[in-house]
């Protein structure tokens, strides 16, 4: 691709460096920036240089925080005896909107996976043991996606606990809300039988 | 959505407004820059920031361009007196990167569309009419896509031009390269038959 203009060139390098936006996709929008008023562009530059100069992590479970410690862990109506381990901060959200935990989270910043070189060490696995050891967790519940690399990291995690005496479960695998029946692969549909829940459990939510 | 961070949320919110990407999509690129190292997200800020403070359009042709005048507009081995009429900026691109065309642009920032409120005044048009009245343009080749608004924008133009003596024609219509015929519309197909070359002259590109 040849640009007509250093400027543009260096802005559509820039924005293909993206996961999943290549250099037509990059071009795309950068010119739809230069057709919109100068302040989309600046307020747009501000919040990403902002938000990766000034972003602060949760001390305590690793969350993206404003402050030293998350909301949700300052939050006195939490059950802090009750942790949630989950790979990111994307999974914090999505079981935070449906409103049914009330525990706090620990998040790991990934999962293991050999493929990508990612260790148990590049993980905040350390820490979650620490709070183990400190006597101040009853239950964890491992809120991995149910692939191969979150397995792996729910065993690894689970051996380390072992000497706690802690009670860990996994988020249920089942068939979604709506599905067909049919469709679903046999290792989900066997568990949702091995996991059947008394109907009448079932109504509530 | 939730966000356990202002800062994140608003970045999330500008990446937003881009075309064609939505919330997730817009969460998932500023996580992605959160575990990259801050030199990135600080270039890619830098750029958009400098690319809409000091992007200029060439005052002939209206391409984008670092200076006055575009690097195609101040090539002296470009014929001055044939104009191709393009739509934007990434179609000057592409028709550049074929190495057929060696006369010099004009582009029109967008086609008529009445649909979108978009009218012959909102386009650089009366820029090219004065140039036509010059007296320095012999062919005028429109290169629009050929669509409805395509069309459209093409006649209004060739309309405004009848006065002056300029040569006028549009990039042919026919079957791409690769392409199966049987899978063809049959506008294209017909064009395609109408405008039929002759044998020794398709031999050459």
């Amino acid at each position: 691709m040849e640009f007509s203009s250093k400027l543009l060139e260096n802005a559509v390098n820039e924005m293909s460096q993206l996961p999943g936006i290549g250099k037509r996709t990059a071009l795309r929008l950068v010119l739809h920036l230069l057709r919109q008023p100068k302040e989309q562009s600046f307020l747009l530059a501000g919040a990403l240089q902002k938000v990766r100069e000034e972003i602060n992590f949760c001390k305590s479970c690793h969350n993206i925080s404003d402050q030293e410690l998350c909301e949700i862990c300052t939050n006195p109506l939490r059950k802090k005896e009750l942790i949630c381990v989950v790979e990111d901060i994307r999974d914090v959200m999505a079981i935070e909107s449906t409103g049914s935990f009330r525990g706090l989270y620990h998040v790991l910043g990934g999962k293991i996976s050999p493929m990508d070189g990612i260790g148990p060490q590049d993980l905040n696995i350390e820490s979650l043991v620490a709070k183990a050891k400190s006597g101040k967790i009853e239950e964890l519940i491992f809120a991995m996606s149910p692939t191969m690399e979150g397995d792996t990291t729910n065993f690894y995690i689970f051996k380390q606990l072992q000497d706690f005496n802690i009670a860990t479960s996994t988020i249920a695998r089942g068939i979604a809300a709506g599905n067909e029946l049919e469709y679903a692969d046999e290792i989900t549909l066997g568990r949702s039988i091995i996991d059947r829940v008394p109907f009448e459990a079932s109504l509530k939510l």
